[in-house]
């Protein structure tokens, strides 16, 4: 037996005791006599002492371990005299009688520590040691118990985890799949799916009634920072059950997660809000309601006084940031900077100071009189000592601009609180979406969802008003999850082919299993996938999901562990049917 | 709201109750006035009724109603007169009074009933239909219970279930690996990973000392029946710990398994016997258990007896299939041929009947007195009435024949039991195989496995000889599960790479990290991977693995409901810098 206790469990009601112990040495220090070793494991630090006049051979030997070591330890547990308060075995260590070096180690290539001195390049590169630091560590097991809670709610709803399979069929439309050659159907590929949409829509129409699953998807994207080209889903779908009933359900799935992992209950109901309103209000689709700060269309107020900008403005709005009326030149600069940024994308900003006096400043103080900047102030729940901040422009940029404004100002103002969650539906989105570049229109969410039943008699008159019966879970302004009650009626999913411009033959061709299932008696139902390294992020009070992931992947797709992707060689190539473009092949 | 109740579960305690049920039309049944349909969900079947006279419209509309159609009633739950006591619901029915058809069907292509008229490629074109069948149904909800399940135990015993990438490296050892071509980094692949076996080693390396993973696997090989392209393993790892804690952790799986899917306990430790006991005594590394029958092995008492047959063979074994004295000469001939056949590949059999009376009787019995025959039945246990089967030959062919006319043997007798299962460990098995063709030894089980220390010495001198500290659990002639004890220490793994005839390069290239993290401190540790498809199959007392897989695919490793492995367009194969070879690129 190599052990007797973990690292992590021994304290003084063990005193007396011998015990043996396994692990890692932390550090070790010699004091006079005495050495010390902290030996780690994933449980916790515990404490060894050799004492060179005791035992001069064997704390001779204690004094050569070297950091990461592994080692075992025979020893009796004994009240320390000078105790840690801050670890659970702080009150205890072990003399120790017996020592046997299970297997050495190198000098690592940074220290194993929280504040560790490795780059992210070089704990990449060994994440095998990044792991060992308990953060790391921590976040990979909150990431376990996530996922067992996750499996027990929806075990105890009736839902039943289904595994589908990771080679199906490519599908030209959303993202770009990456694809497997096949050996033996030369020429063919299979393809990872990027969601199991469809499968998961069979598994309704098999009458499976509740479906999920913890499942791995794949999209060959270029990566945007902290995008990982394999990522996890918490996959769900269910039958005979409307929007509400679904939103129900996995509230209810919302609330057992912060519930047993956060300890957080929500005594209202999640709020419900329009894709309309939260940009009119938020200027995104992902409001972060952790703070009011409304958005305040002005449009109809600022315009027709002559202020160039306004005019030629088709929107006009702005929000209120509480007390910020003394804000200096240089702070306001940069709020004009911020949104003039190309990723927020105004042309500008106009400030109005509210001062405490109940006047106002404003550079736009001359096309504007005092009345008009109180009118503001009333719309704009303004009270003396705030300040105004107002863009104007296309309304589908200065929205979302307003929106990061807003964002900006939280941060600034302290109301965006670590900790604090505020969780939310955005429902009701835009079914389609038109793209100039190749005009026509795309699905927002993806071909199989339901228009809302009121708006199907626009699908044809005037595609571009219909709302999708879609919804988005949002927490703290970070999209956690979405979904949407689909399209069981095979006569409407081909009327949403012809809106997409898919001929009979491409949808066909595509979705054509998908289509002749529906033509057998498919159920109403719909669902949701979540972003399950997002969400388990949330919970551990970080916005990178890569730390949450054993092993990620960096910005260009690279595993620089394992070193791949990587050539293969010319006997695989062949079984595969496969040349590399522009290299000669044999 | 679609539904009040689900089709499983009404009884005659809420007779009078209104309800709504939902689901798919099973069958319907005009008897005088009165129609009859049960309406099927995934929870049970309910029985509807309509009364012609009572509500002419409805009923005649009920009619109409075809099979598989989706429809929804709402009704009062009733007493039935004519009660049906082969389903729960069997007590009740429901007076319909409104119905609404959700969706129509069209005439399936077979009938989605148990005995269904469909053969197995219509029934895999439409497997979403397939699936309706409840037996089909129940294996895939067994699936879900196991895997809560295994879940459950492992979280108890301190697992951490850590999901491990999918896009790895290719390694040539082993079987051949589907790969994936970068459009990122042009020319190079990432592989689909044959096991997380390289990966759940580093995380020991890291400490996390309890690993497990459901997880997707993937193979690119020839299918033999009843083999998938991608498969199921429960994976497991874990550090400081020695092969008997190893096997008792997974043995208090499978009881844990055994007592909660099958309400089986077992009252002994499971058998622990090795790979040349195995061999010896039932002529495979996966016996049956479930019967005796144990082989003897003969060659010192029957060799010198002139008989050429024996005299020319290295190995003389038998087995006593018990009061099968009275075998017609039909029978015995059925026996050779089996024995016979290339998969069994011995020479032929000699039968010995030991008759009622104590006389023996043999084709042989020229050669061998009745002295002779009474010393073979005494080794052989045998009694009068018995039979006794002889086999000769090359050991490693005798041997396995043997073992083959055992099974044989135990099914003809009906000792292989349907419902009783006998678990065993089987371990020691042979580091190292010889292969003739490419003249040099591979690994049995993986290089990482460790040998026995005690065997250690022979590792240079006499390869062939060196047992592994690997083991399989076999469940009634299957293999479960297998794995190992691991090498931890970097010497010793350098030795096994030279006697597998890695070069020191080759060796780090495709293993180079998991040498680098050896280097840094990696505790003992060992684990196992169990089959999961092929464990719930035999929960679900079948042999075939593809009714546990919700959409598998054919022995081709087409997927023939989703139509792929298929043709990608060439924009995708150009931005993979990939082109089909032999054919032209543009």
């Amino acid at each position: 037996m190599y052990r007797t206790h973990t690292c992590g469990e021994l304290s003084l009601s063990s005193a007396g005791t011998e015990v043996i112990l396994c692990g890692w040495v932390q550090k070790s220090r010699d004091l006079g006599g005495m050495t010390f070793v902290d030996l780690r494991d994933r449980y916790g630090i515990t404490q060894l002492v050799f004492n060179m006049e005791e035992n001069t051979d064997l704390c001779g030997r204690a004094r050569k371990l070297g950091r990461e070591f592994v080692i075992q330890a025979k020893g009796t547990v004994r009240e320390r005299s000078n105790k840690n308060r801050n670890i659970p075995t702080g009150e205890i260590e072990i003399a120790v009688d017996e020592l046997t070096i299970l297997n050495r180690s190198e000098i690592p290539p940074f220290t194993i520590e929280e504040d560790t001195d490795g780059g992210e390049e070089l704990r990449m590169k060994f994440r095998y040691l990044d792991l060992r630091r308990s953060s790391v560590r921590n976040n990979i097991i909150l990431r376990h118990k996530v996922a067992q809670e996750v499996r027990r709610y929806m075990d105890s709803e009736g839902f039943i985890e289904v595994e589908t399979p990771v080679l199906i069929k490519s599908t030209p439309e959303g993202a770009r799949d990456f694809v497997v050659p096949s050996r033996m159907q030369p020429g063919t590929f299979y393809a990872l799916p990027q969601s199991p949409q469809t499968l998961k829509q069979l598994l309704m129409v098999s009458g499976f009634d509740k479906y999920f699953q913890i499942v791995r998807c794949f999209r060959d994207e270029d990566l945007r920072a902290d995008r990982q080209p394999e990522f996890t889903q918490i996959d769900c779908e269910m039958s005979f059950a409307g929007r509400d009933e679904i939103l129900d359900t996995f509230e209810g799935l919302a609330r057992h997660l912060f519930k047993q992992i956060k300890n957080i209950g929500f005594s209202e109901p999640f709020r419900k809000i329009s894709y309309h309103e939260a940009m009119s209000f938020y200027g995104t689709d992902k409001p972060d309601l952790r703070f009011q700060m409304k958005i305040s269309e002005l449009t109809d107020l600022a315009k027709g006084h002559d202020f160039p900008l306004f005019d030629s403005s088709e929107y006009i709005g702005g929000i209120c940031a509480g007390s910020c009326s003394e804000y200096s030149r240089r702070q306001t600069d940069e709020l004009t900077e911020f949104v003039k940024r190309p990723q927020a994308g105004a042309k500008g900003l106009v400030v109005v100071r509210y001062e405490t006096d109940g006047t106002f400043r404003s550079p736009a103080e001359k096309f504007f009189s005092s009345q008009d900047f109180t009118d503001w102030a009333a719309l704009m729940d303004a009270k003396p000592g705030d300040l105004m901040l107002i863009v104007a422009g296309d309304k589908r940029r200065a929205q979302p601009a307003l929106g990061e404004l807003r964002l900006e100002m939280g941060s600034r103002l302290g109301l965006r609180v670590k900790g604090e969650f505020v969780p939310l539906w955005v429902v009701d989105f835009p079914l389609l979406e038109w793209d100039e570049e190749t005009r026509r229109f795309y699905a927002m969410h993806h071909p199989f969802t339901s228009p809302k039943p009121e708006d199907l008699g626009l699908m044809e008159t005037d595609p571009a008003r219909v709302r999708a019966d879609a919804y988005d879970l949002v927490i703290n302004g970070v999209e956690i999850g979405g979904g949407s009650v689909r399209i069981h009626d095979a006569e409407i999913q081909k009327l949403m082919f012809k809106v997409l411009g898919f001929s009979g033959k491409e949808a066909e061709e595509q979705f054509g299993f998908l289509l002749n299932a529906f033509r057998y008696g498919a159920p109403p139902h719909g669902g949701i996938a979540f972003g399950f390294d997002r969400w388990v992020a949330m919970f551990g009070g970080q916005d990178s999901i890569r730390d949450f992931i054993a092993f990620p992947k960096n910005n260009s797709g690279r595993d620089v562990m394992l070193d791949t992707p990587s050539r293969i060689s010319e006997k695989q190539m062949e079984e595969l049917h496969i040349k590399i473009a522009g290299e000669k092949g044999k």
